[in-house]
């Protein structure tokens, strides 16, 4: 089992693609044949199938083989952990600044901005 | 100049390593100087500056030196592109969910779900 960084580390690798990102574009508006996943693309049909593939072990698609028709769908709540992450980062971020304002507000001298804290 | 792919990709690259990671979740309390940032980290200081120049590279983190102490600072904004980008893929999604819904509402029959479109 993959501990959380691995995890994170394959979803990131996987979306850090052009090809990809495409690929999860147009999976996001609703499943779609790997056929139809690989017409936009000037590349040949294994190629994006490895694309596919790199997205199926990153947990972002899951897919599904009807007769001769291999339909592959999103996993939203995948894309959600990667933004969680991002959005916890950018939160702390901005908690930080908030704490800056109110040094600056509470200035008693108003005029000698606190030098900013470096470690 | 990079287009919005290749900057996506680099900043998801630099994003895609546990330790890059670390750095960011480090920096995102407050800059630190880069002996500091290597600290918690069981390697050597230039292998932590390479992975700090990959961050630079991809504009997450600026740095300046005053005298021999090099500071970096998190540019939490280029955190913000890439949860735009996630995001607007996670919306698209959740629209073609609702109205999926909306459809399994207003089915006159009630124990037809549609089948689900697959181009």
């Amino acid at each position: 089992m993959l501990n959380q960084a691995d995890d994170i580390d394959h979803l990131l690798h996987a979306l850090a693609d052009p090809t990809r990102r495409r690929i999860i574009e147009r999976l996001s508006q609703g499943p779609a044949s790997v056929t139809t996943l690989a017409m936009p693309f000037q590349m040949s049909l294994p190629a994006v199938v490895q694309h596919l593939q790199v997205l199926e072990r990153a947990g972002l698609v899951g897919s599904q083989k009807v007769g001769r028709v291999r339909t592959c769908r999103l996993d939203a709540d995948r894309l959600a952990s990667v933004e969680d992450w991002i959005a916890g980062r950018r939160a702390t971020w901005t908690r930080r600044l908030d704490r800056l304002g109110e040094v600056l507000a509470n200035d008693p001298g108003g005029n000698s901005p606190p030098k900013e804290p470096t470690t």
